[in-house]
């Protein structure tokens, strides 16, 4: 059952103005099968506008989770993709929407939690949110026309994931006589996004330590180094790992100075 | 040019209701680099609705052809396509929307006209207007809920035309035999062998004065490190940072003291 298989794939909409554009995105959802909406801030919510728009899929209102922040949103998530209409100069790993597609599914099928998230109506995603997005799927629209609504942005991914869950379907179907009897380890799996959010905290707070982030612009190399770990979707066991090298290196550093060395 | 590529291709919406759903449908077109818009009996157009729905898009709206009947709307049309979201008993040659663009775009790309049909918001299409199809997309809805609005269903069909074009457009270039001129920046280029090699003997010695490497089995760490690495498959500007965290923390640790401060 595709639906089946869409079931640990999260819709998050972060701070949505036009309650319409919350009715519209759950009813694109339901056309494809996915049930689970979660709410960051939303402007104007619940409502009637967006009860109406929504058209018979009024239950994925009633069981939308409201939150207050992106990270709560994305508890216990071990894949995150972001969503956008338009160019951006971010080193994120930029990807076509059918790709993501594919990538949120193959996470689901594997026991992850994977969530879409899709940004506000004006301004889309905030760097800060880009930077908790493992992939970014862009949406190839007009150069000259970027506009997309929001409701139509979650229609189109919400397809390519309905068409990743059937193409996923097909091929189990093939793979029926097949039983897979090799469960992985559990360090071996995926790092979900707190273990991940843990580490970066912890990079960073080493990095700064050894006065290695440029301090005119301390979030670029985080960027780039977030930017290359989410690429390497590390396991458990090798997150451990590279929180034991930070660990060892605030060991081994001299104590504080109160004062920094440099002059100036 | 994928607009280019998209001109010969016009949309026809069938005798809509609701003049938002024209304006959410010229909106779709616009953001894929569709233009053309022909409307057969709309119920209620022009209307401040529908262009508050095409936000921007309104010069679609403006130049909108309106016909009485849907072979109107097909003259000089090669090829006509027809859209569904229900699984019906008819005779038609059903395809998956991808199959259909990629036809509908093969058909422009030879000097054809194309159409792709959408009917009433209700009730689609009827059999005598299938009958003026060629082929019919079939938009692989929920079984239980296939209530695609028309918006979001020329959303859909217009973001994979335009993937067709796009396609078509990278093959064209393919064959054009130009050198690739938009060559990326050096530093963002693969890391090759060698570079990954140097990086490796770095950690390694760096992690060895951490005392992190266990010393009955210190491949093993690296090992798993390597891997990972290897695998996010960093470029030359992403391996620079590495290594200058590297240096940076090489710089901070104290002196090597002569003996190791472990016992026996």
């Amino acid at each position: 059952m595709p639906d089946l298989l869409l079931q640990p794939i999260r819709i998050v909409l972060i701070n949505t103005s036009h309650p319409g554009n919350i009715g519209a995105a759950a009813r694109a959802m339901k056309t494809m099968g996915l049930t689970r909406l979660y709410l960051v801030d939303p402007q104007d919510f619940p409502s009637l506008e967006a009860t109406a728009r929504a058209s018979g899929a009024d239950d994925i209102l009633q069981n939308a989770v409201i939150c207050h922040s992106l990270p709560e949103a994305l508890q216990d998530c071990t894949l995150v993709a972001g969503t956008t209409a338009r160019e951006r100069a971010i080193a994120a790993p930029f990807a076509e929407p059918r790709e993501v597609a594919g990538q949120l599914l193959t996470e689901a099928q594997q026991g992850g939690e994977a969530a879409l998230v899709f940004g506000r109506e004006c301004s889309g995603l905030s760097n800060a949110e880009i930077d908790c997005c493992q992939l970014l799927a862009h949406i190839p629209t007009d150069a000259d026309y970027s506009s997309l609504n929001l409701g139509a942005a979650v229609q189109v991914l919400s397809y390519e994931l309905r068409l990743a869950a059937l193409t996923a379907q097909a091929a189990e179907e093939g793979d029926m006589d097949t039983p897979d009897s090799t469960s992985p380890h559990p360090l071996d799996r995926r790092a979900n996004f707190q273990e991940l959010d843990s580490f970066y905290t912890h990079l960073e707070a080493v990095l700064t330590r050894l006065e290695f982030l440029d301090l005119s612009n301390p979030r670029l190399i985080m960027r780039r180094l977030r930017c290359l770990y989410d690429r390497a979707a590390p396991s458990v066991r090798e997150l451990n790992i590279l929180r034991g090298s930070l660990s060892a290196t605030q060991k081994h550093l001299p104590a504080k100075t109160a004062k920094s060395t440099k002059e100036q």
